[in-house]
């Protein structure tokens, strides 16, 4: 039996709660071989791709294979579920499968994504991005963590070949149909079980505002150019742009050096935008663009954005839609989320599907993330009755 | 010969530019192991006291000593002089001394304090604070870095015993005169060598914005309580604030988690804020509080405000002042500063006098933080004339 509570202790984050595995991290790495044990110990046939994702087979591997997984990293002190959840519950629908006899006519796989969040190197979504192509290999491997380490390297440190990554068109041929089960991340969802119907256009741009170092206590107020200031400004922008159920967050902010009693040279401030399409979301990043260099200019400090990921509106496949509502029911409810998911990224590739676990109180993304165990249950069986619908 | 070129190399900050070196950093400790030995290869008596300074003495320690020094830390990036240019310049003048032949009639000694900056563990002058016991020992040694180590750890593993720090009313009796030679952090000085005058009361506090952490993308802007919003009111609250000559900064914002694609649970937001004396300074804190908090209730959080470190105008000794002009020239020229120093809390106990060599662009705290070489030989020699005339 794989369970979430055989996660509880790998990768808690101690100052900020919660949480915080990443990419190829110590936490993440640990979750993997669980991963790999938990499948290996079914019968499944383990195969990482040349992406760092991993694969774990059900039947041999093919083209018209029925997908199903998420991802095991989270953000900086995320929640529990955000990514287990969907890994857990392929595994139990796979035992569930197989305790009512089932024997899949086509190949099925559970896969989980390396570094969908992004919160260790900047790209969400970075491991399903680099196997359809949305991002090159050496850009992807180019990203820096924290402390200076790329992708490339931590991939290789992982046994990945950073020469090897890439497209992965054999991958993406295999794949008939994906299905990912993830917990809800609003409060939109009044059903246990629930369908994605689509995903906001979204994006990060890192505006990072220079100005002059200095000491805090000698330098005149006049004679500053303080690029606290207009990130300051820049976050109030954020605020005010997002209008008409678009969203932008300012949740991350760098300045450096970052001392007590130091003018700030320079301060990065990540944005992240969302909103119902692409014209729309660039409306709202511009506005904010234009605020943030006027205020940059009001304090004789400079400005650059640089938009570090973009997905545009994902509607997800109607036809694979209608077949996981004639596994669970007409009635089965549909809804959109502003979150970004790899099913968002696979979607241009594949037929696609979401299906959203309940959250009652509509918290993601912090240690106060909660399904209830019957909700979790039911993704379990919905996901299975899926399945088995699709492999059939 | 001991040079400002010796230490070029320890305690580099490739991220941040310039020097990051800490209270019992591996940097700091490599440069106090080089100051000691610059010491006893003077034949000067190297003798830590128990608060984590470093004394070297030229004669019999004891009551009536001419004390000179500074400090070898820096604020995370810091530029070269700030400290260490004290430390060096005084055993350039005590080799001056000797080549003249001087024997002083007093005893003579050359002090490092340690986290003058207070980069690592949050309060500025954490050495003389101590000694003075303008701290309490349980309260330094308490106090945490960013990794969680707390001061007594730090200063444990450096060899000191946090059960034995406190208030060294030996040492502070041992003080006759206190001359400290530092790099000016404005522009205020047009000679090489000048006089500080007095410092502005400075402090720090700390603000705690807690709001609700949630998902970035799927959280509708009106559901939210973002903290990342009054902290930024904040931060242009104490611009608005800083008028008349008062000084108010914000150089270290550190939101909790910190993710790209997440609405922060928390953010700290440092401020120091400095201003002529304590009631103008605390009315500028009252104005940038009041609209933390506004700010906070505008957006369904809270605030926390603590008072990290105080410290009053310190005005420097008259008859001090006129010892030292009487070596100098009655015309040296004397500012005040609005930065804080060991000579300031040190001020309180002992007659205290600062010398500082001309900075051409007032940059300090930053990488090009800069002193010319003449400057910095002139502010030798008027240091070793000061020590000369105090301790015949």
């Amino acid at each position: 039996m794989a369970d979430l509570a055989d996660l509880a202790d790998v990768g808690r984050d101690r100052r900020r709660g919660g949480y915080s595995r990443h990419g190829f991290d110590r936490a993440e790495l640990e979750l993997r071989a669980w991963f790999a044990e938990q499948a290996r110990g079914r019968g499944l046939d383990v195969r990482p791709d040349r992406n760092g994702n991993l694969w774990a087979w059900w039947g041999e591997p093919g083209p018209g294979a029925v997908v199903t997984g998420s991802h095991l990293d989270s953000v900086p002190g995320g929640g529990a579920f955000d990514g287990p959840l969907g890994v857990v519950s392929a595994l139990q629908a796979v035992d569930l499968l197989r305790a009512r006899g089932f024997r899949p006519a086509k190949p099925l796989a559970v896969v989980v994504f390396v570094e969908e969040e992004g919160g260790r190197f900047g790209v969400a979504c970075l491991g399903s991005r680099l196997m359809t192509g949305a991002i090159a290999a050496d850009a992807a491997c180019a990203l820096t963590d924290a402390d200076g380490v790329t992708f490339g390297e931590a991939a290789h440190a992982a046994g990945f070949d950073p020469l090897r990554m890439g497209r992965d068109d054999r991958a993406l041929a295999s794949i008939g149909a994906f299905v990912e089960l993830h917990v809800e991340q609003g409060r939109g969802l009044e059903e246990p079980v629930g369908l994605a119907s689509s995903i906001l256009a979204h994006g990060r741009w890192r505006f990072t505002f220079t100005g002059e170092g200095n000491h805090a206590g000698a330098t005149l107020v006049e004679d500053r150019r303080d690029p606290m200031l207009p990130a300051a400004a820049t976050v109030l922008a954020a605020r005010r742009a997002a209008t008409g159920g678009a969203r932008a967050t300012v949740g991350r902010v760098v300045p450096n050096p970052g001392g007590t009693n130091v003018i700030a040279s320079s301060v990065d401030v990540w944005l992240d935008a969302r909103a119902d399409d692409e014209p729309r979301t660039r409306e709202v990043v511009a506005a904010i663009t234009a605020a943030a260099e006027g205020a940059a200019r009001d304090e004789g400090c400079e400005v650059v954005v640089r938009e570090e990921s973009w997905g545009g509106t994902v509607t997800f496949d109607a036809g694979l839609m209608a077949e996981v509502r004639a596994a669970l029911g007409a009635d089965t409810p549909a809804l959109p989320t502003g979150a970004g998911h790899d099913a968002g990224i696979l979607a241009a590739h594949a037929p696609t599907a979401m299906l959203f676990v309940r959250n009652p109180t509509g918290v993601s993304h912090a240690p106060g993330e909660h399904a209830e165990p019957d909700d979790c249950a039911a993704g379990v069986v919905a996901l299975a009755s899926t399945l088995e619908h699709l492999a059939r």
